[in-house]
């Protein structure tokens, strides 16, 4: 077998067999396929497509690259929980403590934010103390004892992923469904999951933008879940507006606080209980949606959920305290209230610009590997939908410099479309892929 | 301006610009731009296609990747010819020193053979003492004094085509009729012709199996041509079988000897002519192709074309004796007449076949700078349409051992096609288009 009849085939758009699939993703794993190789593959996989029988080859290829965990003596079904990713979206330090509590171990990895998009790990890692990195026996020890624990993800899981991933990102390769939820899966097979909720995200602050193409993503990485023999449920969730009011690692942390305390934003408490719902779902710790919610509700509210955080916290080494001084926080040394320029209902708050307005003030990255700062972000007062006066304080952005919040302003106040007309908000969640 | 740009704007399919292509082209070319981002925008290249106007742009992106030749000291215009390359075709030794007799300059540069396609360095080198590696001094010199050189190609002309060449030959993005177009018209506008004969091979032993592909990328070539200035002409000729009736090099040297004397295939002869009249016509030194024709066939009738060979041969250090004595060129132990398994006329004779069995013979590579065997190679008795008996000689086969010789025979037999009709044979030159 060779390599390059393999790059012809998948050019001329035939079909590739498993034994072939699995011959490239091991040779290009192991170094004896070239990059320049991979390169016109991927390109190839890209404008060519693949099978569904192929993408669940791929997949399986990748995770047979590296090692793969067992979380079985953690409980009798491991459930897992991916985003694909977007502005505002805290929802992991929400769920994890929520589902934990309601029963259901959470051992998570997750990844750190690039571009507009922000990451799990820097979240919290702006807690004082918080640390990610915890070798396998304490991820273990921790989740045994807590019922949660986060960490970065470890270079073992599905190598071959993470090598052709680097190659994609600088061969204009990454836009391909089959070779974005094969990536995605393989990570969380890899990882040990016996069951997935995937949070794709649709809209401007996401890399799918339109239902259609996130559907087809969903259902994709749901027929390679069946394909593996895994429970797969994917919630389509909007992500054209920031999900929360809060963007920026410190001020993230805190409003998942509020969140957890019962408060916090409507949107931002709806999207995660459905989240969390489907997760005690697949995991049999309930037997209806609505029971679920009502069931998780309730741990929100009576500040069960909040203390599993507070220990989850302090497990992992970080400051405990935060949970009821949220100035322990990294804060920002500029706190410049925008005003509204004119009264009205917003009609839309581009997410993608207010991501990588985030990303200019330092909150986030361009580049791998990048230094952050926790304390700068922003704070929505308006979402779409609502009415706002003339001068009221719309934004919060919070900044190092007077000069960068006054740069941060203007962007933001490019990122607003505004209605005389009262403007119905579209739904949190189009659709649930079971 | 930034390569993954460019490789995601043709990975969309748009149409790059000028700037775009140049960036690229250049940055590749002097290992700004690496291999893999190469290989991801050949296979866009491939897969999207490319407007004529970026295939000008191309082509002059790699001619100014490095030198140009200007050869206009040799005369007022200097006109070139290219094959893409056959089985059997040694057309360069006849028409060179035939329109160098009939006054046109021939200051050629030409390739060695790969896979089933001959090269026409590796056969002048069958000629004992002959040099194709002459100073650029020398080259001008030889061409001044006897009309007439030819020599390998420079690393310094086109370098880019050089480098994305051997990139696109293990990527599997070859096979692209704007990638190839620009390859050739890239060398040959550097080598400095005004104007280009395009010798565009159709059938099984070519690159290009159809008329139809053989007449798009003959017409991309074309459209290159004007864009930049040059005269163009091209032929679109069969190679569904070889030319001529000797594939091997020392062999095809004897033939074009015998052809350059008057004699020789009618096939072979009929395709010089006609190539060398259509470089006449661009050259200015025939009104129409009757004409040419007539003057090209009596100086090959008088032997006035094999008197210029026999200067060119010795002007580039070849022994000129081979003229006169064939025997001299290298000869090999073993030949073995194959004879007709059956009677009947010849339908088919699958060019690649003969090519690729003239390979494993010695006579060709598979892999570039392998050493090759002048000696060896294939006689053919009889061509498309003619008629042989039972037993009478179908293929003398000139190899080193009889067991090669044996496996060659064997192969050649299953190159065969026979009817018991009368079969007539397809046209030699199916269009000329100037």
């Amino acid at each position: 077998m060779r390599a390059i009849d393999i790059i012809e085939r998948k050019r001329d758009g035939y079909e590739l067999t498993a034994e072939e699939i699995r011959f490239f993703i091991q040779g290009y794993a192991e170094d004896r396929i070239p990059d320049y190789q991979a390169a016109a593959w991927a390109m190839a996989v890209l404008l060519r497509g693949m099978s569904v029988r192929e993408t669940i080859d791929l997949t399986l290829a990748m995770v047979a690259s590296g090692e793969t965990l067992s979380l079985r003596r953690l409980g009798p079904i491991v459930v897992d929980k991916h985003s694909t990713g977007g502005v505002g979206d805290k929802t992991t330090l929400i769920v994890g403590p929520l589902v934990a509590e309601a029963g259901l171990p959470v051992a998570k990895m997750s990844g750190r934010g690039l571009g507009y998009s922000g990451g799990t790990l820097d979240k919290l890692e702006s807690i004082p103390g918080f640390c990610v990195n915890l070798s396998p026996e304490r991820f273990y020890r921790t989740v045994a004892e807590h019922g949660i624990a986060v960490v970065g993800q470890t270079a073992d899981l599905a190598p071959a992923d993470g090598k052709l991933y680097a190659l994609r990102d600088v061969t204009g390769t990454v836009p391909s469904l089959p070779l974005i939820a094969s990536s995605i899966m393989s990570k969380k097979i890899a990882g040990g999951a016996d069951a997935i909720v995937l949070d794709v995200k649709v809209g401007r602050g996401a890399f799918m933008e339109t239902l259609p193409e996130a559907r087809e993503l969903a259902r994709r990485m749901i027929e390679i879940g069946h394909g593996v023999g895994r429970r797969v449920t994917a919630l389509l969730a909007d992500m054209n507006q920031p999900l929360g009011r809060a963007i920026g690692n410190s001020l993230e942390v805190c409003e998942a606080i509020e969140t957890l305390r019962g408060e916090g934003p409507a949107d931002l408490r709806g999207h995660c209980l459905a989240l969390a719902a489907e997760m005690l779902l697949l995991g049999g710790l309930a037997s209806t949606p609505e029971g679920a919610r009502t069931q998780l509700a309730s741990l929100l509210d009576t500040g069960r959920a909040l203390e599993r955080f507070r220990r989850w916290v302090a497990a992992q080494g970080g400051d405990p305290g935060v949970v009821d001084d949220p100035a322990r926080l990294p804060q920002a040394p500029v706190q410049m209230p925008v005003p509204a320029p004119r009264s009205g209902y917003l009609a839309g708050l581009d997410a993608r610009t207010c991501g990588m307005t985030a990303v200019a003030l330092g909150a986030g990255r361009e580049t791998k590997g990048a230094p952050i700062d926790h304390s700068v972000g922003i704070v929505l007062h308006a979402k779409v939908g609502e009415r706002i006066g003339q001068g009221e304080p719309l934004f919060t952005v919070h900044a190092r410099t007077a000069q960068e919040a006054q740069a941060a302003a203007e962007s933001l106040l490019g990122a607003v479309a505004w209605s005389d007309a009262p403007v119905e908000r579209g739904p949190l969640i189009y659709e649930i892929l079971r």
